[in-house]
């Protein structure tokens, strides 16, 4: 049997963490505080969700006679929690007091105004993890594995207080990113809020689609709208709460769309040959490649080019698993994989994203095994 | 050795075929019908890309002398297809002629003005299929291989004509679609063309953003762009092409957008409490989740539901092969796959579809076996 994919080190974040707020992220972060043997107060306006998360293992509802926490995480709903932040500062003097909402600037300037003295005990923070599913029902320990958390000290915290958000941020197993609030907002609108939004404006076009329309949809819908399946609620909440950003960032896309669909208009008018029809269709995707190349790759800086290796698999019962199991036997580590299959077909093509000196080996070793292995 | 995953069955295309046009698509098709037994002529307007296709297999360079082709297929850049087509029926009066362009309005168009009494032997065609590299180098025998082909027969076709496109298609591997030269137009508007450009349109707005904002990127932003990296002159031809129906997707977009937007900018000024400011927002995340429902799965017609096992993969040489292999071991087939991570994390995360009733065995194999088993 292996180590475990994930043995837990030593931490350096000091108890009683008192997290106020059980849902999803709160009950996430108690299950992995105390699976580091931190121990977790637990608090929540609702006693039914406080009992839900006390059973799934996150802390002890807290209680007359606690010890005073070190450390306060407040993970209630964004628009309560500036106010949540405050009574925090207030009744736990002594504390380095956080919180884990998806918006920042707007609780900064809450809790700046109204925390006095204490406010250099408030270090702002946001995990960058989550799931479809919410409560805590859905909390799992391994939330925070491999996700940035974005630490956002304000003017006047104290180093000690933003050293301690880092930490527990490291002690979860997230990576630890210092932001300020302004930077941290503008970011998750590009790269968070704005391709949200662009899937469910390409999704709400599907509606009313005839069906032998969606019936030719490839891989590329897929992958654009995938998250267009998300909680509308929860979606509202969280663009309110980053309105300014999120429309910054759409009135250029906005005035983009424009552009392009004055050049479509002409040419659907004039044909593809009237003076300068075309460019501007040309320079929108010349600007896509040049931005999408700009995301990090899986290991950070730059984008790491890997080999690929494309293979026809036939849509029956073992068959993606046959694939791996005999890639995992010619050892060969696939860094990373795509799957593309259309509506009706009995064949679909698994990319496998490979070091490239291995294509060439692993190609030759899966033609030798009796498989279709496919240019793209 | 396990059977060729696509052991070559009987066809009912009859040949001569002649291919005019040797790039990607002619020449794959070209390998295609020699691979079924097909004899094939090839043309194409440069002797080096003939010689190219030639040497690839892709078939016989045409000469004098050369037995009449029973059918026709023009796979010459999209606008000069019409002029192609109508060479064809006027060349080879006994054949039937078709093409692969992704328009076809403005092609059917042409040909029907041009053609005359011949025009009873075009019909168009499509085949969803493509890849990122152009030319007979990239060629492929299975490039059609489990993808939709649209047929598109005119209100002249003669039966015998589509039922020749239709079988072409199918001894290639594709699945025939017959639709009308417009629907199939709004259908790829919708399908493709939009979403290339949605993708573009987001991908366009991480040019001069800030290293930090990008170093927080996730699944979410890399799988809404991940097409933007395309080709940008054959995009501004495909784009011009279908400049009607992709507007006409677009301007309804470009509706949902000023509606978002004017919601986001009163929030901005007035407080996400402002009267009717956030409904909006939920209504378009709600519009999204309604048409990327209407995306057909894995096997045609609804949505087809899979459980999902997701599993903590360290970022180490081997792991994801380990997995792979171990689920292969456990007997369980993977139906499709996903995998999250984000820049510099050590850990990433494989999330498995597999069927409902294999969920909880296999996450319990999993875990008996080491890994680290995450709800998602």
């Amino acid at each position: 049997m292996p180590d475990h994919p994930l043995a837990p080190g030593p931490v350096t974040t000091r108890g009683p963490v008192r997290i106020v707020g059980s849902g999803l992220l709160g009950a996430s972060l108690g299950l992995a505080l105390r699976a580091a043997g931190v121990p977790v107060q637990l608090a929540d306006a609702s006693p039914t969700a406080l009992a839900l998360a006390r059973d799934v293992g996150a802390g002890t509802p807290a209680a007359d006679g606690d010890p005073e926490p070190a450390l306060v995480v407040v993970a209630t709903p964004p628009d309560v929690t500036a106010d949540a932040v405050l009574a925090a500062l207030a009744a736990h003097p002594g504390a380095v007091v956080t919180d884990v909402a998806s918006v920042k600037s707007v609780i900064a300037a809450e809790v700046e105004a109204g925390a006095g003295a204490g406010g250099d005990r408030y270090v702002g923070s946001h995990p960058m993890a989550g799931r479809e599913r919410s409560g805590a029902a859905a909390a799992d320990a391994d939330l925070f594995a491999g996700r940035p958390w974005v630490v956002v000290p304000g003017p006047r915290s104290r180093p000690d207080a933003v050293l301690a958000v880092r930490s527990l941020a490291a002690d979860v197993g997230a990576s630890p990113v210092t932001l300020g609030a302004a930077e941290h907002d503008d970011a998750v609108a590009l790269v968070s809020h704005v391709p949200q939004l662009a899937a469910s404006l390409v999704a709400a076009r599907l509606n009313g689609a005839p069906e032998a329309a969606l019936s030719l949809a490839g891989q590329g819908l897929r992958d654009v709208t995938r998250v267009a399946a998300s909680d509308p609620l929860l979606w509202a909440t969280i663009l309110a709460g980053n309105a300014g950003p999120v429309a910054a960032v759409l009135h250029a896309l906005q005035a983009d769309l424009a552009e392009l669909l004055a050049a479509l208009d002409r040419i659907a008018v004039d044909g593809p040959l009237a003076a300068g029809s075309t460019g501007p269709l040309a320079r929108l995707i010349g600007a896509g490649n040049t931005g999408v190349a700009r995301i990090p790759g899986k290991h950070g800086g730059a984008p790491r080019r890997y080999g690929e290796v494309s293979v026809l698999v036939p849509d029956a019962p073992g068959e993606l698993g046959r694939l791996f199991t005999e890639v995992g036997e010619a050892g060969v580590n696939i860094e990373d994989l795509r799957l593309e299959h259309s509506a009706g077909q009995r064949v679909g093509v698994a990319t496998l994203a490979v070091l490239p000196a291995v294509v060439e080996p692993l190609e030759a070793e899966l033609d030798r095994r009796g498989w279709r292995v496919v240019a793209r």
